[in-house]
């Protein structure tokens, strides 16, 4: 069938995480780890079904379905199109976009970090952004979007806004009931760019409305900026972020945190390879649950190496070190962040661990 | 690989529902509504592989796997293939299929609606005869089925039949214990009709049983005939359609509902576009949870226009509007159908509700 | 996308299953039975993709994804790859494999069984080992594997060596707790054969660790050799088999069952036919709810007749029969792997069933 394009990516590795917990009161550590056959360390394993038909007059009609796929063990096939499912109409205009896609706020967290928010290396923006602690269920994707991009003519600008329907029912006041309504599962966001020639940067900012009941209000609101260089030799990157959990309580007034969190990275060419290194911080400014003393902070190094051994075939190494400051004080929630995470499952801690390390082997098959 | 074929829709759209409650007592209304990313608005997204080998002298295999998609959430992807799996040997003699297959009985309902049983469009012999309420768990499609077509070259004459497997385990007496038996689950069904030229009408009967146990039998039973003309510059449809309920208490004798409903429809080519209409009604005659008055009414009239922008891709938009008679008495179960429903979910009722109004406009995407 | 080969078997059919079970004390009878539309009764369906890159200098690196598919009732698309879901770099030096793949101990019981594990006459080693009480989930496929493979120019010599990753959390011991630790869900194995001309022969060794805990660690260990020779008018198998499922209690000692089986199989071409016919038995020896009297023991003789209609498409008939002996004092839990099984769902007696009788009807097409 000529109008379907099938694509993947099966990607898998031995990794080994680690992870030092203190005690804080005896000083005492303990550690874990993890030894597993991971997917996705290098890029997303994934199925994947694509096609444009051209309408004439400049118009076109696309879809994208996109499947993640856990090739470690089989469990996930194509069960559903989570990465992406959307149907666009483009022409002169543009491009509008209907269905489940990347967040405007996403995109400057994964094209700005050299490890592409994959396996050990990923960034801890990511990581905390992610977490399930704080709960921003739309912070990669979100479902029953609107988005309109820019067309690409435009002298290297870019951009999108994105609008996501949070379908919940609203009801009239009846006789013996209030009206209802809630925005909670609304996303709204955009992003605007400029990249031509060796430079690419962007500007993203973002709202998810995670609670939205008559007792709780809750935001997450997300703004990012990001750039890379591409100087020849050497390809730099960096990103500010800062990520707001808006806690809006109708009896107890407002609560906010804040994660304030900065990246630098950059990647070598050398050979067939690519060198990749990044530094990332994230520092917890909380609210409710705060601490006394400093904020607490993670911080994350990563280096690797990628061997290309085709375009579609590459063989990965990843090593990462993520050290936590101020870690004895902290009493939040935002632990399982502050770990190099990767293919890890069910490694937890008391508090938040001294350090954390992981390693990624692996091979990356495109199709 | 040649022997395959893949194919596929992705329909997405916008769409608006509501619906308008009134308190039987009080007099007094309510309102609720939902705005929605909704998919299958013309046409049910999917995607599909199937395929035919020519065995010589007139042989043929084929199989035909079909799984429904939610492509506005991405949520299912390939997950099953509920909307067909079957494998087919064909001949001289016709087809016999094996597997999970749309029953005889659901074809009059969707081929002679204008509206193909897709969005706020379609017809409420459909929704009442799909109502979770009704409880026709083969309403649409049936597992485990053993189906027969006619060949196709009988002079326009066409017929099915189809049969489907309970697989529950029969059990013969024991020392202590009664043999044990139950046909829940079963449907047979059978469809003949004649298509020529510019006219199509076929009859369809067929008995589903839905529970089988040694207090209760219930099987829903249907009969519909639905007939299509087209004269050119319009095409007419109609469908009469009858579907019984029926309870066989051992205890309390038996008790049947019936739902009657007809359809009348029609579709105008309008240069690269199509405009549908159709008017459909269903009266309920409930025996058990039977009202004192009047014999409650579903009323539904539906007015859509399709834009063809290609052979694969239209735009669509649909409004119709669902009013209830008699539904202050009513007390039955099967409320949720008398709605345009579409890409709702959640709006639910104290009653039949007066009124529902639906609108959808989306892309549809073939490949 | 030249580069993915899109593959499949959709297999369906008429099955037929019942079973005597005789009570112990009264010595009366009582049968069960259960007609099914049934999936994989000559082939197990599925839908795969696969796909080869070469490299360069006799690299090469290629991915193999496979989904079991029940077509009879729709209900598992391509849900996840369960069947097999791999990705490996081969060259001079063999095949590096990593993901989820069939066992090493596996191949010789459906290698060397003229039914190859599927349908009613699958033999009794295959439903013994894979029977829910015998609780070894790795007894098919394992996730999480490194596999490697012998290259295919050894003359005839073949071989494989696989180990799984439990990816359990290892945690040291804190001042409260005392460290952690299990190998629960590893598997370890290998198989060295060798295959020439009509000859084909291998031994096959594995050990899965069902269960580490503090108090019980339980391993299944397997062990058998096939051989089958290709006479030309006829080919014969054979298989050898000892399961052990190792208790060892760290309060209560080390408790050991053992099945011990045999096959002997033959299938014999018959125009475009093959005829095809198996005798395997297995004993039980079972450590702590062993029986007093003699071993009891489970023998199925099964005979099928496969048509072939092409190369892709079969038709097929097979009528199996299990025979038990000793039932009458069995108070072990393998009662469910003395059934021909196959296509019957909540088939279930009291104590082991005198003899269990199964026909399968069906149509296997490729793809």
């Amino acid at each position: 069938q000529s109008s379907v394009t099938l694509f993947g990516v099966v990607d898998a590795g031995v990794s080994y995480q680690s992870a030092t917990s203190r005690n804080p009161v005896t000083g005492t550590t303990s550690k874990q780890s993890q030894w597993s056959l991971a997917n996705s360390g290098y890029n997303s394993s994934r199925i994947g079904f694509r096609g444009t038909e051209d309408l004439g007059g400049g118009l076109a009609a696309s879809f994208w379905l996109e499947a993640p796929i856990s090739n470690d063990d089989g469990a996930t096939g194509i069960a559903n199109f989570n990465r992406r499912s959307t149907v666009s109409l483009s022409g002169g205009f543009g491009e509008v976009r209907l269905g489940r896609d990347y967040t405007a706020t996403f995109w400057n967290d994964t094209v700005f970090d050299p490890f592409g928010t994959n396996g050990s290396g990923s960034s801890v923006i990511n990581t905390v952004s992610g977490s399930t602690a704080l709960g921003n269920t739309n912070y990669v994707r979100a479902s029953n979007m609107v988005g309109y991009f820019l067309p690409p003519n435009l002298g290297g600008f870019y951009g999108q806004l994105q609008y996501s329907l949070n379908e919940n029912t609203k009801t009239s006041a009846t006789d013996t009931t209030a009206a209802t309504s809630s925005s909670a599962g609304r996303y709204v966001g955009g992003r605007f760019g400029y990249a031509n020639g060796p430079l690419d940067i962007a500007l993203a900012v973002g709202q998810n409305v995670a609670v939205d009941t008559t007792t709780l209000t809750r935001k997450v609101q997300t703004i990012n900026l990001g750039a890379s260089y591409d100087f020849g030799p050497v390809k730099l990157f960096g990103e500010l972020s800062n990520v707001k959990n808006k806690f809006d309580l109708a009896a107890l007034g407002n609560s906010h945190d804040s994660y304030n969190g900065y990246l630098i990275g950059a990647s070598m060419p050398v050979g067939a390879g690519l060198i990749r290194a990044s530094y990332s911080t994230v520092r917890y400014n909380e609210g409710a649950v705060g601490v006394t003393g400093d904020d607490p902070r993670a911080n994350k190094l990563a280096i690797g190496y990628v061997h290309n051994l085709s375009k579609r075939t590459a063989l990965y190494a990843t090593v990462a070190r993520v050290s936590n400051r101020n870690d004895a004080n902290y009493t939040g929630s935002l632990t399982a962040a502050s770990t190099t995470g990767y293919g890890s499952t069910g490694v937890g801690y008391t508090g938040l661990p001294r350090s954390s390390t992981g390693y990624d082997f692996g091979i990356r098959h495109a199709f």
